[in-house]
């Protein structure tokens, strides 16, 4: 079977350019780093049947679950249709989540996340500190915490993941904290709901930036694995930022 | 470049057929599991220069920093040579420790070893308890610590480096815990050196089933990663294991 492996500022993913139905089985050893080639997730690339859309990306969690959308995936999945010819410019792209938008440049790539809801307040507790944040929906559930004077990014001990009040979010939240590196421009680590800390996040990214924006029409944020930026135009939020293929081979890992 | 990716009980390499001279960059940059390929090391095919040996295994950690041996590399070298049409049955490979010897087989190969050294008492402490062993010198320092009574295998917190005899162990230590399964077949964990927990560690396996082995002249030896044998024939040590390639292709990265 053919593959590629590529990655968006780290967050990285197999993609399976002419691969049959998957399943859970076969796309958790694909994305074991020891036994098989590693990723976070696998980026099945198939037809849509929709008008005027030609690709479905087909995006699974690396432990086999079905996703509905990956910001950085769809990154990483556009960069593959330029690299093999089957894309250019701006290229419409069917998710789980719905159709979203990717404009491929020559080093970074766009992709229209629509926009985000902030629907309140809640805390989350590291270590024994409380910190205060606020919560954002970007499909999913998100609460951002601007580090309080006095305490750094670098110091946080994000091992383990963050408390956070269950009647506020039931269904789990990724915990974003971040600090100022100067106007419209902000720092941040990530910990994603039923993983770890990571080193990008797309919807994180969008989230922090949401709240640290300001008056800024877009916003430099620095993840644990490169930068991204955030545009807020009128109608929609863009997440912008580099998507690399790094090879591409045959495997004979099978579910 | 050409790569391939193989692994010999979860312990995982890049291999590298046609690659010029390495750089620490390059070899880290190649292992990176999120920005590269992913690998515990990389193994360089290049011609030996010794008579009656074709192949040299030019192995590298994936820190970038170089190794003199690696008995899963070994296997898993053997078993490219042995796909690319390379080497059948036994095969010499030079490694900066010496020569080895590679039998190759469907399911396994095995690598010569040579003779492990035991050479005194040591301890190592986890979470506040002190565990006995046994100091087995496999041209690597190794602790062997079979496990008392009412503790399990399974039960041991290994996230942290198990404390050591800094004294008795100026280089460090590579610490291998086990117990056992029925006669000469045991169970084990290893902290590695400078690492952390792996899924295997040819060496300390052999390190175990040395101290392990009673009057036995083979051992199975069952790593989180799988399952190996270590065979005691008179003058030297073999360890026998799966070796599996999982993908081949070329690569862009560049150190």
């Amino acid at each position: 079977m053919r593959f590629l492996k590529g990655h968006g500022t780290g967050n990285d993913f197999v993609i399976l350019p002419d691969a049959p139905e998957l399943t859970p089985s076969l796309v958790a050893a694909l994305c074991d780093r020891r036994f098989g080639i590693g990723g976070d997730g696998v980026l099945r690339v198939a037809r849509s049947s929709l008008p005027g859309v030609d690709w479905f990306m087909d995006y699974w969690n690396s432990d086999g679950s079905l996703a509905e959308m990956c910001g950085n995936g769809a990154r990483v999945f556009a960069r593959y249709l330029e690299s093999a010819g089957l894309a250019a410019g701006t290229v419409p792209i069917e998710t789980r989540a719905g159709v979203v938008r990717a404009v491929i440049g020559e080093q970074t790539i766009s992709v229209d996340m629509g926009l985000p809801k902030v629907y309140g307040e809640s805390t989350a507790t590291v270590t024994g500190r409380v910190y205060e944040g606020t919560a954002v929906d970007c499909g999913n559930p998100h609460l951002v915490c601007p580090l309080p004077d006095g305490v750094s990014l670098s110091s946080l001990d994000l091992d383990r993941p963050p408390a956070y009040d269950h009647d506020f979010y039931p269904a789990g939240v990724n915990v974003e904290f971040y600090e100022p590196v100067a106007p419209a421009h902000v720092r941040m680590r990530v910990y994603e709901r039923g993983s770890a800390e990571t080193l990008s996040c797309g919807t994180g990214a969008v989230a922090v930036a949401t709240v640290a924006r300001g008056a800024a029409s877009s916003v430099t944020v620095d993840v644990p694995g490169g930068r991204v930026q955030v545009h807020f135009p009128p109608d929609t939020v863009w997440l912008e930022g580099p998507a690399v293929l790094v090879a591409a081979g045959e495997t004979t890992i099978a579910g």
